[in-house]
């Protein structure tokens, strides 16, 4: 038994996201229809996580297990063939049958794009969130940069999080503020980017960060309500959570051995 | 009577090219659409220029005549509620009835991607060429610094082109190799952009330019080919024309009092 590990990227948004679901077109299910019919085996392919419906990844990395002897150097052309064109796999290689994509995860980043110019861009709709009015990006750096650390986040996932502990590390909370000439036309546009980097990430987490910071970002929080949501370890105290489209799994960082 | 100008984007994907075409949907019949369901008038809207099926526009310009109003300021809100939400028109001002679209352009700048990473960005697959063999990016830049200048473009244009001069300037033609880390395996690859700015183009000129250079990072010319290609004076001695998706309409410039 050989384990194949698949650095993927993918436009989330016609699919009812990464897990397979009954009678939905998600990216398990046909990265494991995919697998199945290059190897004629029945095939489990696992994730690094969950991405919801309609968000994206860049870095996405799964693993699965196979009998057959195809040499790693193929997998990728032979899976890109059988693929949609927005599903692409760009890196297989043979790893440790230890080695799971889930579990042996160290480190994930998640990129969420707010587009807040007065019109949206006809060629980066899928990928940004468009937020029409200007916003106070000084503001929103001084939220964001609180959620360094390790924190309990029950404030900042979904009631339907599971019962496990709600404390993560966050390693690097960044923003990019990207102004391109000419589209901009006030104060407060342009491209507002939130890359987060952590040892893992709750239901609905980086959503709900984002919403938070945007609500900073409108004025409707300030960054001096951080600590107070933190505490509050209640989701309701936190922003909302914010459109899938804008979200990005960036990432999917292991060990050197991994 | 007044004139208004447009700055316009859009993902030209779905469309027939800029110019009206019977019973084809275009980018000049739906802005016409537009305009005439908000004035109550038959319009006619001048882009300046036309661009092919499937090239896009961050900032291509228009202007059209009204007998109405409307102030400037509403045009924009206006004509987006009535749009598809792959054309935006991001700025509407009034000029003077002198101002033409085409006539009054003085600087037209395009840019053309092209994804040179082994496989392709499910992401951005819409608006770059894929080309899955490395690219020689220096011998590129080399070749796309000869077009700078004034020259005679006639190997640089389809057949088609229209009987008048074939000599255009050009005043930057610049290459931009973005890298993004994780996304390339191996040298050659990345995201190369060509930018090219001029006082005007011929009929399929900047993508003919662009599958000159791409056959130049090819190895199938050299940078020093160009001169020679110049000199034919002859559309068969230079490159293939580059598929239309990977060619964005840039910019327009006009002068002060445009």
């Amino acid at each position: 038994m050989r384990n194949i590990r698949l650095t993927i990227g993918y436009n989330g948004s016609r699919y009812s996201g990464f897990q397979k679901q009954p009678g939905k077109e998600t990216i398990q299910s046909l990265l494991e229809k995919a697998v199945s019919a290059v190897t004629g085996e029945q095939t489990t392919v696992m994730g690094s996580g969950r991405t919801d419906a309609g968000v994206h990844a860049r870095g996405q990395v799964v693993h699965f297990h196979t009998g057959t002897r195809i040499p790693a150097g193929r997998w990728c052309a032979a899976l890109n063939s059988l693929l949609p064109s927005d599903i692409v796999v760009w890196e297989a290689e043979e790893v440790e049958l230890t080695f799971h994509a889930r579990k042996s995860a160290k480190r994930k980043t998640y990129c969420y794009t707010i587009n807040a110019n007065r019109f949206m861009d006809p060629l980066r709709q899928h990928i940004e969130l468009h937020h029409p009015g200007p916003l106070q990006v000084d503001a929103m750096q001084a939220a964001l940069s609180q959620f360094a650390g390790e924190h309990d986040f029950s404030s900042f996932c979904s009631i339907r999080a599971k019962g496990e502990s709600r404390v993560r590390t966050i390693y690097e909370a960044r923003l990019e503020h990207v102004l391109v000439p000419g589209m901009e036309r006030a104060a407060g546009q342009g491209v507002v980017r939130l890359f987060i980097t952590g040892n893992g990430f709750l239901y609905h987490m980086v959503r709900i960060i984002a919403g938070t910071v945007i609500a900073v970002g409108e004025g409707k929080l300030s960054p001096e309500d951080i600590p107070r949501i933190f505490a509050a370890r209640n989701r309701s105290h936190a922003g909302p959570t914010a459109k899938p489209h804008g979200l990005t799994l960036w990432s999917v960082e292991y060990s050197v051995n991994g």
